[in-house]
C-alpha cells in the first residue's frame, strides 16, 4: 500500500479541487491510502459527493490554513494546527506515510520539508524541480527552481544527479540530456558559480552532461533537465510561464475585436484550446521536492481537481518506482567518492 | 552635429541592412553624422545603391569581422582591424564623436564599452539594458541584463538609478517605477543581495521604487524599469524571449494543419503579423549601456534594417536628451552622499 496524506486547503480551489482529485487518483489505484487533512465538517461534507472505497481513505482534522502572507518558517512553526503543518507532522511520525501533496503556500511546504521531513543522508540541500512542456512533446525539468537561492557548485551538482534520475524513472527518459542554466553556451561563460560547477558536472560519470543552456532555449524540447541555483531557476520558469500566459491573453483579446477576427478565432477555437490545454500545469501534476526523506509534491496554488489529481498520481508513482532509493544510492556513491 | 559611428559587420544581415539602416537615420535627422567602419570596397557598393547627403557620412576601413565565437576579451584586444574595435577606437580617441552603434558579438559590444570607452565617474560598473514591450503598449527596461554577472547592492541601486533616468528621458515616463527582480513580492524575500538591495533602494529618493517583481510580471506593463544582476536579468529577458517565439511558432505549425485551421488562420492573418510585429525587437531598438562616457546601442545579432535605423535613432536620441550628463549629476549626488 503507498500512503500519500493530501493537504485539503491553502490552495485557491481548496477544499472542493483538492477532494475531487483525490478520489479520482484513489479510484484508479488500488494499492493507494489517502490521508485528507483539513477541517473534518468540510471534507465530510465534500467527500459526501463521491464513491469511494472507504477503507482506504481517512480524514485527520486541522482546523487553520497557512495563508500565503504567512512567513514560510513562522507558519511551520507556530500554525500547528494547519492542515499543512497536520499533514507533515502526519508525514514525520508514520514510517508507513510515504508521500505529502499540497497546493497551499510553496514558501510553506519548501520550508515543511526540510525541518519536519530531512534530507537523503548525504544530500546537501533538498531542491524543488517543477517540469515544463516542451515544444517536442517533451517534459523538461528546471532543479532547483526556487528552494536554494544561494548554491554552491556542490549542491548544483547533486540537484543535476537528483534531477536526472526524476526525469528518468518518471518519464522514462534513459540519459537525461542534463544542462546546465547559463547566459551563454560556451563553457567559459558565467559567473564563478557556472564555471566551477560546468567542470565538476563533465566529471560526474552518471548524468548525461550536455553543456550549458540559454534561456531562450528551454522549452526548445533539447534539453531534459536544467540545473540552476534556485534564484534563477525561479526566474527561468515563472518568466517562461509569465510569458507565455501574457501572450495567450493579448492573442485571445486581439482574436475577439472584429468579426473577421472572430470568425478566425471561432474556425481555430479547437486548436487553441489545445495549444493552451497543452500548456497548462492542471494537466501535468506539479513539482516535486528531491533530496528529501519523504517523497513531495507541490501543486500550483490554483491547481484545479485534475492538477490535484496528477499530483497525487505523482507522487505515487515517485514511490513506486523508488526514486528515493535510487537517489539515496547515487548520492552516497558520489559522496564517497568526495 | 550629432555624430554616431555604427559598425557595419557582424550582425547576420551585415552589411545590407546596417547601410540600410543607416541612410534611413541620415535622410531623417539633419544634424546626423554618421561614420560606418568596415570593409570598404563592400560598403561603397553597398552605399552606392542609395541617395544621401554624402557631406555628412564616411566609411572608415577595416578589413576584419569580431564573430561570436571569440572570446569577446582576445577579440577586442587582439583584433584590432575588426569591423567593431576600428569603430570603438574613433570613438575614444575622438571627442566630438557621441555614440557607436553595433549589430556584433554582444560580449565583444561590452567588454569593449569597458575597455575602450570607460566609466562616467563614480559609476561602479557601466551596465546594459535592453528594453521590451508590455501587455499595456508600454515599454519595460531589464537593467542589468548581461554586463555584470556579479553584483553587489550598491552597484544594484546605479543600475537602478541609470536605468530609470533612461526610461524617464527616452520614453517620457515622468517617475518611472523601479521594481527589484526577485521570487517573491514580499520584501523578506530572495538571498542576502535581494534583502540589501531592497532596503537601498527604498532610501534611494531619487527613484520611485514599487518593491519586488516576481519574473511572471515582466510583461504585465506593470513596472518600468526592473532592476538586476547580469546573470538573473539575462535569464529574465532571454527565456521571456524564448517562450514568446517559441510560442509564436507553435502557435503558426498549429494553425497551418487541416483546411478549417487553415483559413481560420487566414482570416486572423492581420492580427496575428500585429501581435508578432508588436514583440519584434526590430521595430524598437536595441539595448543600450548605461553609465559609460559615450552612448553605446548594441542592436541585436539578426538586426533587419529597420531595427538598425532605430538603434540609430535611439543613439542619436539619447545624445539629444543628454541622457549622459543626467546620469553623472545623479550619480554624483549619489556617490557624494555615501
Amino acid at each position: 500500500m503507498i500512503k500519500v496524506v493530501v493537504d485539503c486547503f491553502g490552495g485557491d480551489r481548496s477544499p472542493q479541487a483538492n477532494v475531487s482529485g483525490a478520489i479520482k487518483s484513489l479510484n484508479e489505484n488500488n494499492d493507494l491510502y489517502l490521508i485528507l487533512t483539513g477541517d473534518q465538517e468540510k471534507l465530510e461534507k465534500e467527500l459526501s459527493l463521491y464513491t469511494y472505497d472507504k477503507s482506504r481513505l481517512e480524514i485527520v482534522h486541522a482546523k487553520d490554513v497557512i495563508s500565503c502572507e504567512e512567513k514560510p518558517t513562522d507558519a511551520i512553526k507556530k500554525n500547528k494546527e494547519s492542515s499543512l503543518v497536520v499533514a507533515y507532522d502526519l508525514l514525520r511520525q508514520n514510517d508507513e506515510i510515504n508521500a505529502l501533496v499540497s497546493t497551499g503556500s510553496t514558501g510553506a511546504v519548501l520550508v515543511g520539508s526540510v525541518l519536519k521531513v530531512g534530507r537523503i543522508k548525504g544530500v546537501n540541500r533538498p531542491a524543488f524541480c517543477p517540469i515544463l512542456p516542451t515544444m517536442k512533446n517533451t517534459f523538461v525539468g528546471v532543479c532547483d527552481s526556487g528552494a536554494n537561492v544561494d548554491c554552491d557548485p556542490q549542491q548544483l551538482v547533486q540537484f543535476a544527479i537528483m534531477g536526472s534520475l526524476y526525469m528518468q524513472k518518471m518519464f522514462n527518459i534513459e540519459k537525461p540530456r542534463v544542462a546546465l542554466l547559463n547566459i551563454g553556451t560556451e563553457s567559459t561563460k558565467g559567473d564563478a558559480l557556472r564555471k566551477e560547477t560546468y567542470e565538476l558536472l563533465q566529471n560526474t560519470p552518471s548524468i548525461n552532461f550536455v553543456g550549458n543552456m540559454e534561456s531562450r532555449d528551454l522549452l526548445s524540447g533539447n534539453y531534459d533537465l536544467i540545473v540552476c541555483d534556485g534564484f534563477s531557476g525561479n526566474v527561468l520558469v515563472k518568466s517562461t510561464e509569465g510569458a507565455c500566459l501574457e501572450l495567450m491573453k493579448l492573442l485571445k483579446k486581439s482574436f475577439m475585436s472584429g468579426i473577421k477576427n472572430k470568425l478566425g478565432a471561432l474556425l481555430l477555437k479547437k486548436e487553441m484550446y489545445r495549444i493552451k490545454n497543452y500548456m497548462d500545469y492542471n494537466n501535468y501534476g506539479g513539482g516535486v521536492m528531491l533530496g528529501t526523506k519523504k517523497t513531495i509534491v507541490k501543486g500550483h496554488g490554483s491547481s484545479k481537481d485534475t492538477a490535484i489529481y496528477h499530483c497525487i498520481n505523482q507522487a505515487y508513482n515517485m514511490e513506486k518506482s523508488k526514486l528515493r532509493e535510487f537517489i539515496s544510492e547515487e548520492i552516497t556513491k558520489q559522496t564517497s567518492k568526495e
